[in-house]
């Protein structure tokens, strides 16, 4: 193969424009590993005077994406648009209908419509290449679909959000409140101006969500999926963790139960402080992999910004280049199953439990008759009283092992003591198998 | 691709018997991910009447693995009889040369012989895969290969050796020397009989000459290796290190400097206990790659034994029954290059330093006279004097950064000073880069 392998990029904005720098600055490695050119035909974005910090006029530009999906002179186009829906789910349809492979950092999409695509993909026998839409520079999706791909896997368990890892580190080194640290990520640019999808865990679900379809050979399903953001952790929250020895991470997590029952879900969790994803900070991810032959497999990296999802861009580029045509997520489409849900209050763990009480007594007694009568057995409580009596205290408390759905209805018993007041609960996994 | 894809294993120890295992165990999710079947044809090894807790009955038994190389009736031969030299690389040659497709776990083949072996699987449009030689169940070969393929990538850390990292582990946590744990090791099955090969470095040397020559698309050259093993590494180090806030690993490194030169190396290294890599213990093993575009690359996961090894050989079956022939070290072998060597002395970085010497006046201020002659910089000293006067004691200390050959000449000049004795003073890089 001695032709150049002739690539059209729909979307130019900062991993669109990291992909064009990347395959100019290491032309001659990608060359080489490739085994022929990687040549750039035609590029597609809204604006076609913004200044990118690039010389773009060499290619060839479109205004309309959807006329890069029909082109005689592209053999795979790059959907670097985002968003769950058009214009970049009918630029992958039409692309793929038209004989194109693409590849795509679009996890939304794969989310919302992955069991689709990857059923397209299969009937036209051309790669959907994803690599970039999970962990950026981490090549997760290719650990479990090929490296990993003898195992029976267990469970996957990551750290997907950048901004989220990036506010529970410093909040922890600081002290500082949830809304302060935001502001700064924001100031930063490690946070949107809507940080919503972030910091609510919809970004880590949409990633969860197709690293689940991969591990478990299942239809991606966003909607199966329970969601808890990090809104809600507070700074007291870090401190109890880190006096019970933990820290708190907010963790996509997909597990199989012995009777086959898939659990996908988003939440922040407590981790042992000894455990090596608990070092993992800062914008870093990490993607943990259990499987019945490997044993535990932990990749981390740089989980998002322009150079590292550029890298897993040009990647799945060089798997086409090479030849290498692989089906979605793992199994040819007709193979994936669709999942049997596990029901959220069957999951048992270890809990983490923060009420706010008014400093007199009882509260303590009534509290631990509630959980007693749910047979749940506390393992630690930490109790701080403020100087003046009376006035509203924390009450933090570990739990042994416990079902969620009695952890749940001591929560909703509790927060309706008279004197336990602020609104909701604050109930976390403590999570050990990580 | 309907038909099975037919292996023969040659080789039935510890890793050939979980082959056989997680080829048995995991058949039908093999078969959905690898598109369709794949057979054991014909076993080889040594003693036909070995229990190894497996009905071998089904499978063809040979007892010349040459006889595997020219059968019509096998795709793969699946090389795990170690080695570097015959029979396993007649073999491997064998099997190439009749148009069959090689899997090995076998560094030390690779090590002395991989560019000619890649030569020769180019030549003949066969696999050559070798997941299973370097970290066990990490995919490490393929992260690099295929994951980091856009990259220019521009050094590779690597704990490759669970034997070191299990000893040098576990005389962290008990304080006991070298020795004693070493025999513990012997005792849990951690460390061979002659565990000559590990505890110096040399296995460890083999994977790191692999990860250098996929990295750096260079010919495997093993005898450009410096090589220090951990055997004069004392429970006194490991303790001076933790004071100054380090841990010691066993290392194999590959960074190329700015100016091309590349400088392969294996030795015990002191991190910063902060860094994730630190982290890594008991016999985890740990991959670092740092890149261009995608940063800082962490892999880690178990490095040996029988499940993860086989999991690592079984990855690299199911490539080749899906049609996958990617060369060897990533570009073909003809554009592998000669890497010109970094001497040895011109490598910058902060050295632990400790010698032995006598507890009297003026022996500090003659080791500090020939640090400063040599432009060597202190940064911490520790000193600890025993109770009677003229004892033997340590004196530790930590440098700014040097070069090595200053810092080499310093060490042969203080061990000719009288006062100090207990034969080479114990030299150790400190690894800021990991």
């Amino acid at each position: 193969m001695t032709t150049p392998l002739r690539i059209a990029i729909a979307g130019l904005g900062t991993v669109g424009t990291g992909v064009v720098r990347l395959l100019a600055e290491n032309k001659e490695l990608i060359r080489t590993r490739a085994g022929r050119d990687i040549e750039i035909t035609a590029i597609c974005a809204r604006d076609k005077n913004r200044d990118r910090g690039l010389d773009l006029g060499a290619y060839d530009w479109v205004d309309n994406p959807q006329a890069l999906a029909t082109r005689d002179d592209i053999d795979v186009v790059v959907e670097l648009i985002g968003g769950s829906d058009e214009p970049a789910l009918a630029l992958t349809k039409t692309a793929m209908q038209n004989g194109k492979s693409l590849v795509t950092a679009n996890k939304a999409m794969l989310a919302h419509h992955g069991a689709a695509l990857a059923m397209m993909a299969d009937e036209h026998t051309v790669m959907l290449g994803f690599e970039a839409s999970v962990a950026g520079g981490i090549p997760a999706i290719k650990a479990i679909k090929d490296g990993l791909s003898a195992n029976t896997i267990r469970s996957v368990y990551g750290i997907l959000n950048g901004t989220c890892n990036y506010i529970l580190t410093e909040m922890r080194r600081t002290g500082h409140d949830f809304v302060g640290i935001l502001k700064q990520a924001q100031e930063k640019g490690y946070a949107e101006a809507d940080p919503t999808f972030d910091i609510g865990g919809i970004d880590t679900a949409h990633k969860i969500c197709l690293l689940a379809a991969l591990c478990f050979g299942t239809h991606p399903d966003f909607d199966a999926i329970s969601i808890t953001g990090i809104e809600k952790i507070n700074a007291e929250d870090i401190e109890f963790a880190e006096d019970f020895g933990y820290r708190i991470k907010l963790l996509g997590i997909a597990t199989k139960d012995d009777h086959g029952a898939l659990s996908v879900r988003v939440e922040p969790c407590l981790i042992d402080q000894s455990r090596p994803i608990a070092a993992v900070d800062d914008v870093y991810n990490a993607v943990l992999i259990q499987s019945d032959f490997a044993g535990r497999t932990l990749l981390t990296g740089r989980g998002a910004g322009q150079a590292p999802t550029a890298s897993a861009v040009v990647a799945d580029i060089i798997d086409i280049a090479k030849g290498i045509k692989l089906p979605v997520f793992g199994v040819a489409a007709k193979h994936l199953n669709t999942a049997r849900n596990a029901a959220p209050e069957d999951i048992y763990a270890r809990y983490y439990l923060r009420f706010t009480v008014q400093d007199k007594p009882g509260t303590i007694a009534d509290i631990s008759a509630i959980l007693r009568d749910h047979n749940v057995s506390i393992k630690g409580l930490i109790q701080r009283s403020r100087d003046e009596d009376g006035g509203l205290v924390p009450v933090v408390m570990t739990t042994h092992r416990s079902r969620y759905g009695d952890i749940s209805a001591c929560a909703t018993a509790i927060a309706a003591l008279p004197a336990v007041s602020d609104g909701d609960p604050c109930v976390l996994r403590i999570t050990d198998e990580v």
